[in-house]
């Protein structure tokens, strides 16, 4: 019999993508239901419509859904996969704006502005991932892509949820690594480690042999390197991920964010262009611009990972799960980033060697935050909130982030009722 | 039979609260011999003379050693004090200025300036306890004052060393607080938790009742909370030692640090007043100018600690001991700032309640960076000494951390032995 | 026969201020009509009513106008008083905040918030000023209280208008220095110099005699010296006008605005509180609560001054008017702000010394920038625009000038019609 | 007969290019007489055999004398030019770096670095100055390069002495400009602006048609227009002098320093190499090295213009000099940079356009700290020196600029023997 999918955030420009991804495995995973979720009547339609058309154009014989029912979508899903973006890029535009003001680096997944999505975001995902367990199919998986993920997943397995967390940036890098040593993609495998956006590679394993080593003869020599020094990965030994570079270079990015305008505007106009693109009833498959979007290789991600949850396939990929002992210096009970297992089961994280103390301080220092964030978020209590922000390790400072978070949840109130509530 | 106790840096101007607060104690610590170590033949002579001034204005009839030689000093020492500080206030005034041209906080025990300070001690410290445990009495005992006190221990504690290190900070916070509530100190416990330098009052027992909702209640009402505005510390229900100042409020700190005098040259000011003081022949008792000199109280501490490890009292002090499992959500082998019953075996860490998360996180990252720091100055390794930068909370910026570093090495080259060598 | 004068912005919390101010001098100034012009029909008929009560318990018998029509109020008018602010309130909090996002202060009347203010207010002054050269009785004369005053006094006498220019820091500094004197205001004498908000007292004069030597020896001594270090005040042998804290302490006041909420955030509370007191149908003065409002001695500016228009007095008083060879080394047609004789023809300065270099070069430059912040402000043209931000030496900085114009543009699009025609 | 060409701080390593500049303009120039004059005994021997090296390869038949006398230098010279730096790089290393800690820009000829630079150099030029007029030929000319130029040369005509300043800035661009249109340099005229170091080019004329249009519409056309970014260079309808950058992109520049070695420290590493390569005994040329060195075409300027006094060509070269009238709305005794009709008389500024508002306005707020600056070095005032700093455009920051003059004077104190008197 047949899969269900419903995809949550479905109107986004991203979706082609996804729905590319589910197609090139209908092998392993035979869709025969596709919802596609969202409360933009508009932004359905469109992205709906060339759904179809791609749908179509393969002979997919499944059932398209386009709705704007949560009940309707959860019924019998076998997976729910979450892309949502509560606020949407206008709230995005105040996440990576406001801080600023107040001398913090304002960006939508790390730091404050990560702060202010994430307590947009954890009420609206805990909601629909309550009503899966209700309505879903039995056993039902809840795959999210929201961000910030890894404290999403946080929240979503402390409440008993059988959910994972998933992210782009290692199966980005390890398209990238493998494009650096000629390679098909499969061949290599990465040892990357830490929390959502604050992870390392600390291997670079190709047809089973570690070539960091050949990396750090030559920390330019593959491609998207250069946001970094050579000196610095030389330094650390590994590969940061990109978003590291909130953490390494804090003073350049304030007055990079203080001379540019935001990522929020440019994608503003990226979107407005990809919709218009949409539009074009002659489209029937994902056009080249979507991938100035960002996201490169989410769907992949989604689609391989959704797969492999069906099949039961055993392959790692590295995803959000609990530690339960793989990294042995973090606590069982933390969602970490690491390569998995997949089975029907879910994710079973592979064992692998401490953090360095390098990694191990700002990665327990980032945990605490994500623990204080999920209650703020939750409770809707100011004072947990003040408390979050002061135990990011981009924020810290008090004097700046008290009146920061009046702005916050001032500019955030139609999306906070919990805290409207309590205010 | 009397007891021998060696003060490591005996020249410093220090020393006369230090003679006082041993004296104070003749019942429990019967000192007959107290030597004054010091490379610094002047100070030796000037402090050395007070000091002798003020034992024979008591009657004291043991033997007053002034001497600049490592042997002598710690050959038979029951209890060997350190308080000396490698480079002088010259040092210290580099520490606390340099750091502020690459845009960090300058202090001489926490962020960059401590990280200094730490690669030029450390390796002395250590030398001295392995003397002191070739030479010294059997079981005798290593009281580290030198700052970073905590960082300092640990090290002692990593290479086996009979120490205990100790601090300030706790004994004046309960003076302070015996004062709001207009009772004996002795009458006033606090649940004091944390790394040093890095800790909070979490409770303030009175006569065996936690009156820590009194504080809550006006904030302002002790002396010394004008550290911290009241909403801060009602916010974390905790009183914040007030070195969290650099954590809680850095930009105000730069700003202020950019616009004022280094603490270092109002030190050598005060220190230049007091030596001229302490030659004064008819002068047989500690100056009031004394408390000036910041380091309130640490006699008493010094004195407090040696003379309950001497007799075996069993009372409960603040030191910087293993956790040993008192903190239950820090690692064993940590140094923590805490309570512990102290008897001739040393010191028992107090079991305590985990830390909440507002303090977890920083605690960590801050340990993480003492363990690099530690590894650094042990062994003059250049780039661990640039992960270790990077791993301060209160650096981390690797574009300035990098230059900061070299600027650092170069100005603390006489007393970087191991660093010279390997660069 | 009596007088008409007209108030734009009759609305403002200011008025009650006003009223008495001109009440007080009916024997120099016989007004037979006052008329309060305003667009918001509610604050003018709360601030209306409370006028007319006060009106009332004097038993004037002239007769007050409320409306909103700038003919009717123009008509035949001898003086037009200008205090309207455009885009009220919330325009001042946009000054106020924005430019903290691009790392430069936000102030209403200096720097970039005093330069939106310019752009919003230039067109609109010089708009009621034409009418009025059309419609006011002959000879009528213009005076402006508007922020920025120098700047848009400038505008007004670059355009022929018959207009005075109005500030209130000299005549309360003057008061101060009485109380700190112990002398009636009038027996003191300011040599006030500069541009409006960039102004210098060089002497005080009292009875004749200067008495800055007694103030640089206390510079602490009158009430308000606390707005500058006592060894500024020495350094530069004058007393700095307190908007000089800009120019002096920018990265103490970029601190304090990153950490505290806007002036306007809390003149919006105090104005609310006003209005509600307004409303007292027994309240017939002026109330208490308006001296923290701000603008102190602001009425008896200006009815000072319109008084003495009227009655041809010939004293002296501190007025923004052309320089016209007062202050040697500036230029004729520079506005600035200096002690003049005030008669039926106008404000003549007095010749004064010129500005020591450390005044001089600032002055100079601030005139710069306020010669192409006119001309932004009525030709709407972008490029001139941002040659002001450059310009204003509170700026400068072009790599944040260019976005920050951008979003002062944007958020004050509704003000700013000569920029959205050529934008 | 022939001509005597003193230059003091000839032991400089930019030395061999300006014999080579002489050398070229034999005909117009006939020295018979060369003198370096150095107190470094060291770097005169080196470069003084690399001169004499080079004048024996062209068959020279003149005298080349090397000297640490003044008196002997200055007997008779008919030009004295002036290369020294006093302090040398070391001073040069504290100018770049001490500012930092402050907050402000550090840089040896502008801003905070800058006026150091200046306290240092202009008691020494003056000095020399004086002995020249004493000693030299009747009719001498003394042509400073020693910067800060512009201000230097201020001093020195401010005190009557016969003297030009020069500088590299308007002979690169017009050799840079010439490359963009292809043509011959001395067929490119700049109508260059400003004071020195704060100068425009405000029309590039190619064989007498102004081809700023062509620059304007691809700002990025010419080499070196890499300094600013297009829209800047269209905006100002000029190109700002690549000193510009310091006011118009501070906060990067503050950045970029924070993060880097200073260029004191790049310049050490290279005249350490420099001086290597002088020692060949086989090389009798200027090396290829010279021009990382900076000052490109810094001896084509200084020659030209001794053999234009000499010869009394009348040609235009651009110099510091008296504004005479020559830019309107200047005063006449300011010291400006613009091109200047050269005889035997000195050198006669040519009338050009006035300064538009943004750049009239930097202009004169630069030109009040000169004359501060002039006061303070002169009269070793230190309350003189603080007015300077903060009428400086890139300081005005009292708070900082207070304890930074602490720094400089103390670190400078061996070259300020007017400040250590005073102090």
């Amino acid at each position: 019999m047949g899969v269900k999918v419903s995809v949550a955030g479905g109107g986004s420009t991203y979706t082609p993508e996804l729905v590319e991804g589910l197609l090139t495995r209908a092998d392993r995973l035979p869709v025969d239901e596709l919802v596609l979720l969202d409360p933009d009547p508009e932004r359905l339609e469109i992205v709906g419509a060339l759904a179809d058309r791609m749908l179509r154009r393969v002979g997919w014989s499944g059932r398209l859904v386009l709705t704007d029912r949560r009940d309707e979508a959860l019924e019998g899903a076998d997976f729910v996969i979450v892309q949502l973006r509560v606020g949407g890029q206008t709230a995005r535009l105040t996440d990576e704006t406001i801080p600023g003001r107040f001398g913090f680096i304002g960006q939508e997944t790390t730091g404050a502005g990560g702060f202010a999505k994430a307590l947009r975001t954890v009420p609206v995902v805990l909601e629909l991932a309550e009503e899966t367990a209700r309505r879903g199919a039995p056993g039902a998986w809840f795959v999210d892509f929201t961000n910030p993920t890894g404290l999403v997943t946080q929240a979503l397995l402390d409440e008993g949820h059988r959910a994972i967390g998933l992210c782009n940036v290692a199966i980005s890098l390890q398209r990238r690594l493998a494009e650096r040593f000629a390679v098909e993609h499969d061949r290599v495998t990465l040892d990357h480690v830490g929390l959502n956006h604050l992870t390392w590679e600390r291997a670079v394993i190709v047809d089973g042999k570690d070539r960091m080593a050949d990396i750090l003869e030559d920390p330019a020599s593959y491609p998207g390197a250069d946001d970094f020094p050579p000196e610095l990965i030389r330094m650390l030994g590994t590969i940061p991920s990109p978003y590291l570079h909130y953490y390494y270079f804090p003073s350049e990015v304030l007055e990079h964010q203080r001379t540019h305008p935001s990522r929020a505007a440019e994608v503003m106009e990226i979107e407005a262009g990809l919709l218009e693109l949409y539009r074009d009833p002659s489209l029937d498959e994902k056009p080249k611009l979507l991938e100035e979007r960002g996201g490169a290789f989410y769907s992949e991600a989604a689609a391989a990972l959704v797969a492999s949850l069906h099949a039961g396939t055993g392959d790692v990929q590295v995803v959000n799960v609990r530690n339960a002992g793989a990294i042995p210096n973090l606590p069982d009970d933390d969602i970490v980033e690491i390569p998995a297992r997949i089975d029907r089961d879910g994710a079973h994280p592979e064992p692998t060697a401490p953090l360095a103390w390098e990694m191990l301080g700002i990665v327990q220092h980032a945990k605490a935050y994500e623990r204080l964030a999920i209650q703020a978020a939750t409770t809707g209590d100011r004072t947990v909130a003040l408390k979050a922000l002061i135990a990011n390790p981009l924020v810290g400072d008090y004097a700046g982030a008290a009146p920061l978070l009046d702005d916050l949840l001032e500019v955030n109130r139609p999306f906070l009722p919990r805290f409207s509530a309590s205010g």
